[in-house]
Formats: C-alpha cells, sequence, structure tokens
C-alpha cells in the first residue's frame, strides 16, 4: 500500500515523527503538500464537515480508506502494521505511553519559544520565551531526559532500545528528540546530554540505521530550521544557568 | 477486575478524565493515592529503574499486572477492554485521534495560569498567564471548540455522540473540558459556548447519564479548586474581549 502523508512542506514538526517511522519501515509513500496541488489537498481533508474523521492540525496519513490524524495515534498504528512495535498488548500499550509522553516533552519544547501564543511571532514574546526557557532548561529538560534514562537502566530491559531489544517508533521519535534539542540548544545540550549517556548513545544507535542514515542524507529530510518546533535562539540557549 | 488507579488525591487533573471513565462502565476501583498510604505506594511505582512501565507522572492505572500510563493511553485500554470505543479497529483510531486532540486542549488549558513554569506559582507569572489567557480565549479555544463542533456536524454522523449513536471516552472528556472551561471562565464561556450549541448538548447528555449523574453528586468527585487544570481567575476570565 502506498501511503499519503499530509504535513505542512517547509518544515520537519510533528510530521518528522511519521516520516522516520515511514523512512525505517521503508515504505512507500508521498510526503503529499510537497508536491503540486498538495497543499489544497491538505486543506480540503482538514474540513470536519465533509471529511470523516477530519484532524484537527496535521500531520495526518491517509492509509487506504483510513484517514489518522494526531501523530501518536499514526504511529500506533504504523507500529503495530509494520513491526515497529512490541507484538504483545502490553508492549503495544507501553510504547504508546512512551510516545505519548515524548509528545508532552514536544509541547514543551515548541512553548519555549512560543509560551504565549502559536499565532504571535516570537519577537513579541521575546521575554517570555527567555524565562519558560531557562525553566525548560533547568527543569524539565533534565526531568524528561532523566526519565528516559531511567527506563533504558531498568534491569528488566536488554538496555538496547526502549521496549526491549527491537526498535520502536518511540525510538525514532526520542531520536529526533535529541538531535532537535542539539539544535535549538547546542550549549546546553552539551552541558546535559553528557548526564544522560543511555539516553545518547540510543539517538546514535537510531542515527546509525542503515535506512535513517540515507534519509538524513536525503532530500526528503528537511534541514531544521526557524519555523519548526526545535529553533535555534541563541539567547535561549544562554537561559540556562 | 478490580482496577487501581493512581493520581494525585486533592485535584481532578488529568486523572479526572479516567475517573469519568471507570464511573461510566462502572468499575471496581480503587482511587488508590486517596486512601491511607496511597501516596507513598504511587511514589514507589514512578520509580522507572524498578518499576516495569513506570509513568512519568500520574494518573496510571494498575489492571491485574498491567501498568498503564498517560490518560490517553488509558482511556485507549478502558475504552477496548468496556465497550466506551467502536469496535471497529477504524473507529478505534478514530477516538483515540479524539482523544489526542482534546490532550492538547487541555494542555492549552493549563497554560493559561501557567505559561511560564508548572513549578512556580500562579502570581509569579501572572502578566504572562493574562497575555496567555487573552489568546486562548480569542484564538484557540475557539479554535477546538469549532472543530469538535463540525465532527458533529458531519452530515456521516448521527449528531448523537463524537464518534456515532453510542457514547465513547471521547465524550466523557469532552464533558469535562466544557463543564472545566466554565468553571474556570464563566463570563466568557457564557459569551461562546452558545455558538458551539453541538457541543453544549453533547456535554448536557453526558452530565445526564445516570452512572455520571451519580458520580458527579458523589464525595467521589472532587470539587473542582484552585490547584487543577481548571482553575478561576477572574482576572484571566476578563482578558477576552
Amino acid at each position: 500500500m502506498r501511503y499519503e502523508l499530509y504535513y505542512w512542506p517547509t518544515i520537519q514538526g510533528r510530521g518528522e515523527f511519521v516520516r522516520l517511522a515511514l523512512e525505517e519501515i521503508g515504505a512507500d509513500y508521498d510526503d503529499v503538500a510537497r508536491g503540486d496541488g498538495g497543499m489544497a489537498a491538505m486543506q480540503r481533508l482538514l474540513d470536519g464537515r465533509t471529511t470523516p474523521h477530519a484532524s484537527f492540525a496535521p500531520p495526518f496519513l491517509k492509509a487506504g480508506r483510513l484517514l489518522i490524524g494526531q501523530t501518536a495515534n499514526i504511529l500506533l498504528y504504523l507500529g503495530e502494521q509494520h513491526g515497529l512495535a512490541p507484538a504483545t498488548a502490553s508492549g503495544r500499550l507501553w510504547v504508546h505511553q512512551l510516545q505519548l509522553t515524548i509528545a508532552d516533552l514536544v509541547a514543551e519544547i515548541h512553548d519555549t519559544h512560543h509560551p504565549v501564543a502559536s499565532g504571535l511571532y516570537y519577537h513579541d514574546q521575546r521575554d517570555e520565551a527567555a524565562r519558560r526557557s531557562a525553566d525548560f532548561l533547568a527543569s524539565r529538560a533534565p526531568k524528561f531526559l532523566a526519565y528516559f534514562e531511567r527506563i533504558l537502566e531498568n534491569r528488566d530491559n536488554p538496555r538496547h532500545y526502549l521496549t526491549g531489544a527491537a526498535i520502536s517508533y518511540a525510538d525514532l521519535s526520542l531520536f529526533q528528540v535529541v538531535v532537535g534539542l542539539q539544535y535549538a540548544f547546542p550549549r546546553t545540550m552539551g552541558k546535559i546530554l553528557p548526564k544522560y549517556r543511555l539516553v545518547a548513545s540510543l539517538a546514535e544507535r537510531v542515527s546509525a540505521r542503515p535506512r535513517i542514515v540515507a534519509y538524513l542524507a536525503s532530500e526528503r529530510r528537511i534541514p531544521f530550521n526557524q519555523d519548526g518546533i526545535f529553533r535555534h535562539y541563541d539567547e535561549l540557549d544562554h537561559a540556562f544557568p
């Protein structure tokens, strides 16, 4: 089956978590809004009056007759279809729990530069962003990273991937968060990431997987930029003590 | 099976979305942290080094040998076990998509009073909260409410509950959001909710279900207060034009 991914064409954003999963499974897919007429097609499918199962916002995935929205929900589907999640019901709930925790972290990362309103420019909320970033870098990021580190330290875990010996969509997403944070906050991540060595080595392991290597080197991977979730503002990186 | 819900004992918070589902299905459950020694038990299960499938934060649910964290993930499980979700795979993805959209809205509601840091007091971020609330009430809340209204208007929908003729966990959660917003922003909701009459009538329909009526009248329902997600600060309610 050829999947159709609908997401903003110029940013990694939340769509990137889906792209990474599609790439890792070697899926046949269109990144629709990056093609001719794709944006108009995406807008049409966002109308909940006429489209059953319309999304509140991109990304969403067309899979045959299914239309699936919300990043973690798309990954729930892909994970089950393509072995990117454990085979047991218990394991599938666990990887989804981890993904939802990553989604919470991603929302907090977004709000480091947009703490007042996503509809306002950054320069209209710079002061608030500095305060929020200081708290995020001093408290929240370390709390999340320590959580994932503890998961990887758990004696029941074979210490390879988050849910065991096999890669899951949550590992791909945690990789994306780590490299995204390194783009946004290089100074701070240089200081704090070494404390979470299992998380850091997990991200390296993901980045070395053949299909991920090929994807990251391709034009399909949109570079990090100042419009996505992960943005580099030097003054925010310096909000960390 | 007797479920064990672990959540902060003095607030509705995110745990309330789970409590409403447990009540609607007539589940046998303990709200563990509200009982003797419950807080210590909850803290022990939050240690990811020793507890397999430990959560980043409450709520989490113990269901026999399963330990399930993240509100939407708990509801995914309960919905499937107890008929609080459609029976088809497509329908289950759809209700989960709606729930994750509600979760995004809930996170934005929380940040109306805590836009800088959840670890700081409200009075340390009052100015930022006023700016964030103004945007939330003028743009974000209407956008979310309009989305759910369109879902209920969709011609393929029998206009009873979000996913069709039968109630789902997303309906319970949307009810909670509506009454929570009415508690936090009574003035603003009095102005804007009438525009979303299908959402408003859905919330009324949920509130009239026998088990929900009994629950809301019981001591098991913790009243809204100034420590939860939905808080009433008069100045924030007046941030709306």
